[in-house]
């Protein structure tokens, strides 16, 4: 029965990808622990990022539209996805929100899954880059521990950097059990709640919307 | 089919807690997010208790044996349980895990879920005490933001208080909200990489075997 369920959660999946596509938004889907600071990465993100980069943001969490009032207030389109008892988004609670936050041309999409490092993993919800947030408060076993998140991962963000002076973390030893789980990772070490070690991610997302488009109209009727 | 996967687990769990019951043995499920400290915990747990509370662990991961090796070096019988893409232990892995285990009549039994504030939640094992425990550095808001498995918690630990003079965290707030969601919560706010907060932790854990008990014959056979 799961493989049916992943079978109809492809499919709408590819479905979402291809409008997104069509219309030049790149969609990122943020994974992480609970805890891991994925909202407050999100928050600094749109602030700094600002006019210059149109954003906006997915919200999904078990309850509560606390993450969603965080990122209105700093200047982001949000719709909440509450999941209820569930672990995760699915391609389907996405599509539902694209309806409702209609996200602009050429803009960058962030999903904040349902902060858990194990189940987001399975779950194809359209989205052009996966991004796991990993805070270095978190130990520097993680990759080795829960590797099926770290191996779909494109993009790992080690959150927190402010308090690796207070944890024991060895970021060397992470990035490289990280690498060997997922060899092509890209990764940034930053902490959001400081600001130190944005600027490197900020490019990179500006390069994400920056290479020139063709118009909807003639990808939609070559 | 949910359903039915959840009536076996249930029976399941029922035998093994009966088992258990039987050899005065108290199972504590221990929950939580990836990376808020409970092998850390256990570990110091298991040295600071000593000789004087017989203790054995059921390690549960996706992958690895890290966390079994760390409580074995910290004096304690383990067995590991890998999950695979699992995003929690179930009671029939427990059961299986007992029989490897062998813990000792009249001792404590600390069975590490596997790091996800969620689906834990959902799964009976066996155990008498559920645990969640929680690092400051999650944030407050997350007895909100995840209440399954607060609303199943018998304990609360406020982990990595040595921390919380870096990082934006209101104790409370969180328990405060903690409470909202399962009055009858007992906490405790201790970091165990420092040791600070460890002793009311450690009495009551003790308080839990200590109480007289019949012998199990005369129990099996009334």
């Amino acid at each position: 029965m799961q493989h049916r369920l992943l079978d109809e959660n492809d499919r709408v999946a590819a479905n979402s990808r291809f409008w997104l596509g069509e219309r030049g938004i790149v969609a990122l889907n943020v994974m992480g622990a609970p805890g891991a600071g994925k909202t407050q990465l999100l928050e600094r993100t749109v602030r700094e990022l600002g006019p210059s980069v149109p954003v906006s943001v997915l919200e999904g969490d078990q309850q509560t539209d606390r993450d969603a009032q965080r990122i209105r207030a700093a200047g982001a389109p949000v719709t909440q996805l509450t999941t209820g008892s569930g672990c995760h988004l699915n391609a389907t609670m996405v599509a539902n929100g694209l309806r409702d936050l209609e996200p602009r041309e050429g803009s960058l999409l962030f999903v904040e899954n349902v902060g858990n490092l194990v189940c987001p993993a399975l779950f194809d919800i359209g989205e052009a880059v996966r991004v796991v947030v990993m805070s270095v408060t978190e130990g520097d076993d993680k990759p080795l521990k829960y590797p099926h998140i770290f191996r779909t991962a494109d993009v790992l963000v080690l959150n927190k950097s402010d308090l690796l002076e207070h944890v024991p973390f060895d970021v060397e030893r992470c990035l490289t059990e990280a690498r060997r789980v997922a060899p092509p990772l890209r990764t940034f070490e930053l902490s959001a709640l400081t600001g130190d070690g944005m600027q490197p991610w900020l490019d990179w997302l500006q390069s994400l919307v920056r290479a020139p488009r063709q118009s909807t109209a003639t990808r939609t009727r070559p």
